[in-house]
């Protein structure tokens, strides 16, 4: 199932503190659609495991070619998830050579978890 | 849709640092699926707008007979996803007259953005 999140809903948005606070401030419709979104692209054990493996990995990004192994998935599906996670802001992917290569995107894990802290 | 959250899957597990933090440490399979079926509860837009309106309301507590008005829905549907958050370890209910009323669970929101800050 592909998410229908676009540039306006994803992570990044949430950085530099332009998403709204959940228990600070009263979350309006749309920030809370938006919120929505991008934790149900996180909402996922494979796709958790994926950000995971990635900043554990050498130099902080891997390829498909070292995460289907591991998580013991075909390539498609891993591929599937890592392209939730780049829409969701949450990765980049750069192609070099054969392969794509993976690395979170600085700030976005952080920025939604301060949409959730409440001190 | 009722999600399959038992007392070791909640929100509450999390505090006090026994929950995996996602890209400090290479996070386990069953750390992934507990942590996404707790971020699966709060990644709705209705539930955040309760999160929230709960935490802004007088006393920090509300009744559902608060919180239908305001989200437009009926009474069974902010019932149910009131249920979804406090069996993920997010609210507190108490009975009290005629009413329920819902808190939120100190701590637990701060659980889960402690698993995701990567500083």
């Amino acid at each position: 199932m592909e998410l229908p999140i676009t540039a306006s809903t994803s992570a990044a948005c949430c950085i530099g503190d332009s998403c709204a606070s959940l228990t600070r401030e009263a979350i309006d419709e749309r920030g809370a659609r938006d919120l929505a979104l991008v934790l149900k692209a996180l909402a996922d054990p494979v796709r958790l495991r994926l950000v995971s493996m990635i900043a554990a990995h050498d130099g902080g990004e891997a390829c498909v070619c070292d995460l289907t192994e591991p998580l013991g998935l075909a390539q498609p599906t891993v591929s599937h998830h890592l392209k939730v996670l780049v829409d969701a802001g949450f990765l980049t992917r750069s192609k070099r050579g054969t392969w794509a290569y993976y690395a979170l995107v600085p700030g976005a894990l952080d920025a939604v978890a301060a949409t959730l802290v409440t001190v």
